[in-house]
C-alpha cells in the first residue's frame, strides 16, 4: 500500500467495458499523473474481462487483453483489485463471490446486486478479509456514499431525501420545460442515451428503491428488503398532473425518502410534489441530488450529475484510489456494513402525516363536491384549496346533454396518509368518480 | 487502531472549551453509542486546556480535568488525539507545535493558522510521523475538505466558487430580504452570534480568503499564501447596490472563486452578482455552500450549515473518528498535502474576462453619458444595459439649482477585468464623477 512506501504499480482487472468500464478505462489512462498522485503509486488495466469481445468498442482505449473468462482477473495473482461494472444480478454476483475469493477487493457500481444480495457478498468479503466498495452504485459523482458513513459519522441521521433516478427526472423536466407527454419525453430520453431501450427499472421507482435501500442502511444501520419499500413509478405522472401542481407552486419528482417517525423507519419512492424555489425542485434534468438532516450538522445538500460515463467513472476511480491507500479496508471494517447482526428495518406504516395534492376526475353535476369533500371531512382531512377545472375537453365529439368530466384538484392540510387512502377507496367507489384518484405527497421544504 | 481489533477507549484532549470546544465534548458524550461504532471503540474526553478556568462553562458537559496548562494534554501519554479549537495564530501555533512533536495527532477547525502556518505545520507532522485533519476549517459541516481530497480525487478540478463565510453571508441576506442597512444587518447578526465582537475578518474577506487558499492547496495542488488572493470584503456593499442588482435579476454574495485560466489560477475573494435561481444566489442567511467543476464528474454543488457549534463539532468529531480508525494518517501521507515540494500558485492577472456591473454616481448633466460610454467604448468595452436612475435624495436639503447626483447602473459584456479597471480610473477622474466608482464581478451560472 502507498502508505508502507511502495511506488509499484497496482494491477487490477476490469469487468464489464460498457458505457462505465470503458470511462474508467479512459480516466485511468487518461489522468494518471494526477491518479498516481492521489495513489501513492501508479495504477495500471491489467486485464478486462467482457461478454463479447467481437463488439465494437471504444478505439481510444489502450490496448489491454480482453477475454470473456472471469478466472483471466480471479486467477492472476498480480491483480488485487477487480472493478465489477456489469449490471444485473447473473453473472454479476457469482463473479463477485469468485473475485472475493481469489483475494480480490472489488469496486463496483452495481446498486441492484448490492440491494438484492449485499448481506451475503459483505458477510463473505469481511470473513475473507477482502472488501467491496460502492460509491458508483447510488447517486454517480456525489460521494453520498462516503458523506454519510465517513463525514456525517458524529451524526445520528434524521432524514434523507433524494432524486436518485437521472433518467426519470430527465423524463420529469422534459414534460414540465416542454410540455411534452410522457411517451414522447420517455422517448427522448432513450434517443438522447439517458433510459435504456428497457426503461422499466427507471421509470418504475425499482432503480431509486434499491439505491434508497443501500443509503438507508448506511444512515439507519438497518438492513430493509428493497421490495418492502412502498414504490410508485413516474410512468403513473401525466402531464395534467404537471400542470396543476405548478399553478399550485411545485413540481412533480421521484423522491426517495427515509425518515425516523415514532422508532419506526418511514421509506418511500413516489412521485411527489416540490415546492419551486426548493433544491429538489431546482434539481433538474440528468441531476441528482439528496438531502440529509443530521442532528448536529442540521440539513446538508448535495447536487451532482447522478449518472452517465465520466460522473460515474469518477466514482469508480475514487474508490479505487481508496482501496490502493487502504481506506476502503478501514472503513469496511470499521462500520460493520451489511454485517450478519444488523438489525433489520422496522417500517413505519402510512401513519405518518403530511400534505397531500389529490386529483380527482369527476362527472360534472350537482352535489359532487359536497360528496367527495364530505367523505373526506369524515376521515378527519381537512382541506387546504381546491381548483375545479374547466370540463375535459372529449376530442371533437358533439355537444351533448351528457355532463362532462372535470378534474377536482385537492390540497389538504397536514394528515395521516392511511386516512387519505381509506377516503380515497370511498370516493373511487362514487358514481359521479371516473377511474383511479391520484393521491401525491406534499414536500414544503 | 479500530481495525487491528483493540476496544479499548481512545484518549483525547481538547484545547479550548469555547462554542466549538463545548459543542465537541458535548457530541462525544450524547452521541457516544454511536460513535464508538463508526470508531470500533469508545472515545473518551481525558481533559482539556482553557486560557481562563474561572469563565462561565456549559453546565450540561461531563466532569473532566481542566487546566490552564497544555503539558496536561501534551505530557499525557495515554493521551493519542488532541483537539485544537482556538482560534487565531498564538498561541495556537505553538500549542500545535507542542502537541505533534509530543507524538499527538491532531484536528483543528482553525484556518487562520492553516493558512499562514500551514506549509511548516504539515512538514513538521510529516516529519515526526504524526496527522493534522482540518475538516472543520473550511465551510463548517460541508464534508467539502474530503470531497475535494479523497471523493474527487480522479478529477482535475476546474474550478471552486464558494460562499464561504456565514456572516457575511447573514448579512448580505438581512439587506436583501429586510431591506437593513449595512450597519443594521450587522449589529443584528452580534446580537445572534453569527458575528463576532470585532467582525473585521469576516466582513473584509479575510476569513474567507484563508479558506480559499487551504481549498485551493487541495484543488489544484499549489500553494497560495492567502494575502496574494484579491480580496474585498462585503463592507463595500450598500443597500443601493442590493437593489440594483435586484432589479437585473441578481443578488449579491460575497464569492470566493478559483479557476484554472491558461495554465494560471484566477483566484480572488470578492462581492458578485449572482444569478437569482443559481445555487450560489439561493444560499441564505448562515449557510455555506461550495460548487467545483471537475473533469470527469462535471459540476457538484454542496450546501451547508458553514458555522455554529454543532455542524462544526460535527465536522471536528467526524475528524477525531477518521483519526482514530487510522483513515486521516493514510489520507495526510498519500497526498503530501504541504509538503515543501508543494509548487506555489502562479496567479493570474486581471485579463481573465467576465461581465461586470458598475455603478458610477455622476451629476446630472447633459453629456455625462456619453462621455462615460465613450471612455468604455475606448478600452474595448461593450455595454449590455444602462439603468440610470432618478436623482439621488439628498436629505431635506432645499431645491437648488445645483444639478443632482444620478447613479448610472452599466451591465457589461464579458470583457477584461483589467480593462474594466483601466477605464474606471479614467472615468473616475471626471469632473462630473462623485467618489470612487464600484465594479462587481456577474456570475451568471
Amino acid at each position: 500500500m502507498a502508505h508502507t512506501g511502495s511506488t509499484e504499480p497496482v494491477r487490477i482487472g476490469i469487468v464489464g467495458l460498457g458505457t462505465v468500464g470503458s470511462g474508467v478505462v479512459r480516466l485511468l489512462v487518461d489522468s494518471a499523473d494526477h491518479i498516481t498522485r492521489h495513489a501513492g503509486r501508479p495504477i495500471e488495466v491489467a486485464a478486462a474481462v467482457v461478454r463479447d469481445p467481437a463488439k465494437d468498442r471504444d478505439c481510444t482505449l489502450p490496448a489491454i487483453p480482453i477475454s470473456t473468462d472471469i478466472a483471466t482477473i480471479s486467477q492472476d495473482p498480480s491483480i488485487t483489485i477487480a472493478a465489477l461494472l456489469v449490471g444485473g444480478l447473473e453473472p454479476a454476483r457469482s463473479m463477485m463471490v469468485e473475485l472475493l475469493e481469489n483475494g480480490k477487493d472489488v469496486v463496483t457500481a452495481n446498486k441492484a446486486l448490492l440491494a438484492e444480495h449485499g448481506p451475503e457478498l459483505f458477510e463473505l468479503a469481511r470473513r475473507l478479509g477482502r472488501s467491496i466498495a460502492f460509491e458508483a452504485a447510488v447517486a454517480g459523482g456525489i460521494p453520498i456514499v462516503a458523506a454519510i458513513g465517513e463525514c456525517l459519522a458524529a451524526n445520528r441521521i434524521e432524514s434523507i431525501r433524494g432524486i436518485l433516478n437521472g433518467t426519470s427526472n430527465f423524463i420529469l423536466t422534459r414534460m414540465e420545460e416542454d410540455g411534452s407527454s410522457y411517451a414522447e419525453a420517455l422517448a427522448l430520453a432513450q434517443a438522447k442515451g439517458f433510459a435504456e431501450a428497457d426503461p422499466s427499472m427507471d421509470v418504475d421507482g425499482t432503480d431509486a428503491t434499491q439505491k434508497l435501500a443501500i443509503l438507508s442502511h448506511l444512515a439507519f444501520g438497518v438492513w430493509v428488503p428493497w421490495k418492502e419499500i412502498p414504490r410508485t413509478g413516474i410512468d403513473t405522472v401525466d402531464i395534467d398532473l404537471i400542470h396543476y401542481a405548478a399553478e399550485l407552486g411545485y413540481r412533480i419528482r421521484l423522491v426517495a425518502v427515509a425518515r425516523r417517525s415514532n422508532g419506526r423507519l418511514a421509506m418511500r419512492v413516489a412521485p411527489a410534489l416540490v415546492k419551486i424555489g426548493t433544491p429538489l425542485a431546482e434539481t433538474r434534468g440528468a441531476y441528482n441530488a439528496v438531502s440529509i438532516v443530521g442532528d448536529a450538522v442540521g440539513r446538508m445538500f448535495f447536487h451532482g450529475l447522478g449518472a452517465g460515463q465520466m460522473p460515474t467513472a469518477s466514482a469508480v476511480v475514487a474508490d479505487i484510489i481508496d482501496t490502493v491507500v487502504g481506506r476502503t479496508a478501514i472503513t469496511f471494517r470499521t462500520t460493520g456494513l451489511l454485517s450478519a447482526d444488523t438489525p433489520a428495518a422496522k417500517l413505519a406504516g402510512g401513519d405518518a402525516s403530511e400534505r397531500h395534492f389529490l386529483r380527482i376526475v369527476v362527472t360534472d353535476r350537482p352535489g359532487v363536491l359536497a360528496r367527495i369533500t364530505g367523505i373526506l371531512g369524515d376521515h378527519g382531512i381537512s382541506i387546504a384549496s381546491v381548483i375545479q377545472h374547466d370540463p375535459i375537453a372529449t376530442g371533437d365529439a358533439p355537444a351533448t346533454s351528457i355532463p362532462p368530466d372535470v378534474a377536482l384538484v385537492i390540497m389538504t392540510h397536514s394528515c395521516p396518509s392511511s386516512a387519505v387512502h381509506e377516503a380515497l377507496l370511498s370516493i373511487d367507489r362514487c358514481d359521479a368518480v371516473r377511474g383511479k384518484s391520484v393521491c401525491l405527497g406534499v414536500l414544503d421544504e
